[in-house]
């Protein structure tokens, strides 16, 4: 999830809140870690002396992948003694690079792969991933957890919600237009950037053969609620509803079909520049926080860890739809009372409440 | 200059206060761009499609050297329009790598090259110059300026004095011999980086060869500024003693033949890697703030321009030395202090002070 600038929060909440915030993520990484070694089991790789590069985009602080990256780059280091690796974190340029650096190099309480792999070089990189990030022709391993959703602009506004899940008509068919023209050029960039035999790991957020994605699947729909509450704030007069209606997620969760559309048309670009869907596949990842609270059943405290994990992200959608003609802390006031009100409402009646994460994930190669 | 956490001055200072205050680095970069032009030009560079890749070691916010890079880079392209080019700005963990970011893709006020050269590559890396940065022979060009004075760690406290400068005997030994197997270890590490034929431009503070070295040739000592306000708030009782003692710049400021001897000497590990001086020289750039004070004549404008510049690489020296019982708050208004009376001193007796710049300018060659 990349839209957050790590630092505001630690310095607002305390150090650990980011991490703690996005175990989920974490937990995601972990347990696909398997689909990308596998992927690399599948190939040969020569120890012939020239650099592996493995980018992760759209990386954040680099904690949540820290345990995974670690695990791959063990595997390449275990099949390609010869060969030195480049590690490529790359966000945007608001990210906070200094904690990825000090995560990735063992200067937090983290454990880190970094000491222990030979021959590493740790970069990192704040071009887009909408643009292209390496040289052509220089990349191995492509990795992306829980970004690709984010687009480079809004289409249009939502009427009726404040995400694309919500929308329909003509308003839906404009974002998943929008959706399908980045992820081509997501793609487009990626395949550039492979070398033939190259590979692509990307765990993205989108909506599975089910219907279901991220929040949706515990009893209540979380982006209904989003979208409830703020709505709830503009008829009560604390916002207007034009700020509702500039609160848009400029986020995209595309089906499995258009996830695989590019990879499979033989007329697309993409296929044509020699990208090929290897392994494509939908899982749900249980919220963390609602099965700590089957276990503990306080309701109070469930709202207290599980607010943090949607606010880490969804928080400057919603401060950057509030008029700028508001002073910054006015803003901060509001979206402290929406989230106040988001939490004393699973505080009052937990029970569907869950962020439960809904990825696709693919494995795709360069031929 | 690279002890500094960009961001802690923002805060503290506002935006621009960094730059302001770095602008004779800016200069002194700017006006020896030609000796990096030239040792391009001296080459042949083949148009061969192969990557180009050039580092900023030290680089703090990137903007000091973002029009030297600028047009070194554009030199590179336009003699070899076929290569990529990397270029990865290195400093310490603690860093604003966001902020490098955002001056050199354009988000702030700066002018910058980024977007003019094509086929382009930004990266950061936060290994420290001490260790190796980038894999093995990959290196095109090695920039560093005003860096490489800082040493791993102080060899033995100053009995005297807070900078080496003003060590003497034994002491004055022991430093400079940290400051010889740094300087080794430093070459040795950029020399398995460079490619054959590649090049180093390496712009070091230093001792001249009429012993002139940074803020010594106004008339009044810088160092021994700061060493003597530092020990009259001791013997006042501000702070102790051992305070005292424990404040050393972590710097070694080396003669033109102690930087010369391991590139001249066939014997040395450096020379029988391979690399070898090419160009070295040194000169003086005078103080821009001391400059500007013979034109305006106005002594307590002098001093609150001149301080900054001073105190943008200089305060976590001092913040470090105090006792870690102190609160920070304590050690925060011991250090404001301070800085306070310097001011005061220049803005009374304003005449002789002066940040004037003695650099060693570099241009080494892997043979």
């Amino acid at each position: 999830m990349t839209a957050l600038k790590t630092d505001d929060f630690m310095a607002m909440k305390g150090a650990g809140y980011y991490s703690q915030a996005t175990i989920g993520a974490k937990h995601v990484m972990d347990n696909a870690a398997g689909l990308i070694l596998d992927a690399l089991e599948r190939r040969p790789l020569a120890d012939d002396g020239t650099d592996f590069t493995m980018t992760d985009m759209g990386c954040a602080d680099g904690g949540t992948s820290i345990d995974m990256v670690g695990r791959v780059l063990s595997a390449v280091r275990a099949k390609c003694p010869s060969r030195p690796i480049r590690m490529v974190y790359t966000d945007l340029p608001r990210n906070d690079f200094s904690q990825v650096f000090k995560n990735v190099h063992g200067l937090t309480g983290l454990e880190t792969y970094a000491k222990s792999i030979s021959d590493l070089y740790v970069f990192a990189s704040a071009t887009s991933f909408h643009r292209q990030i390496v040289p052509a022709g220089s990349l191995d391993l492509g990795h992306s957890a829980t970004a690709s959703h984010y687009i480079t602009e809004v289409p249009m506004p939502i009427e009726n919600h404040v995400h694309m899940v919500g929308a329909t008509g003509a308003t839906r068919d404009a974002w998943r237009a929008k959706g399908a023209v980045d992820w081509e050029n997501f793609l487009l960039n990626r395949t550039r950037e492979l070398k033939p035999g190259g590979f692509l790991a990307l765990f993205n957020f989108g909506i599975d053969e089910e219907g279901r994605y991220l929040g949706s699947t515990g009893g209540v729909s979380m982006f209904d609620t989003f979208d409830r509450i703020w709505r709830e704030m503009a008829a009560e007069g604390t916002i207007t509803e034009a700020e509702v209606l500039a609160t848009n997620f400029p986020q995209v969760y595309r089906t499995v079909e258009e996830f695989r559309a590019p990879l499979d048309d033989p007329g697309s670009p993409v296929y044509q520049a020699g990208l090929r869907a290897e392994h494509v596949e939908t899982r749900v990842v249980r919220c963390p926080f609602a099965v700590d609270f089957e276990r503990h059943g306080d309701a109070a405290k469930f709202a207290r860890a599980y607010i943090p994990t949607l606010r880490s992200w969804s928080e400057p959608v919603f401060l950057a739809g509030l008029s700028p003609e508001r002073t910054v802390e006015e803003r901060a006031e509001i979206v402290d009372a929406y989230f106040g009100r988001y939490e004393a409402e699973v505080a009052r009646a937990p029970h569907g409440h869950a962020m439960d994460y809904v990825h696709c994930y693919m494995i795709c190669r360069k031929v």
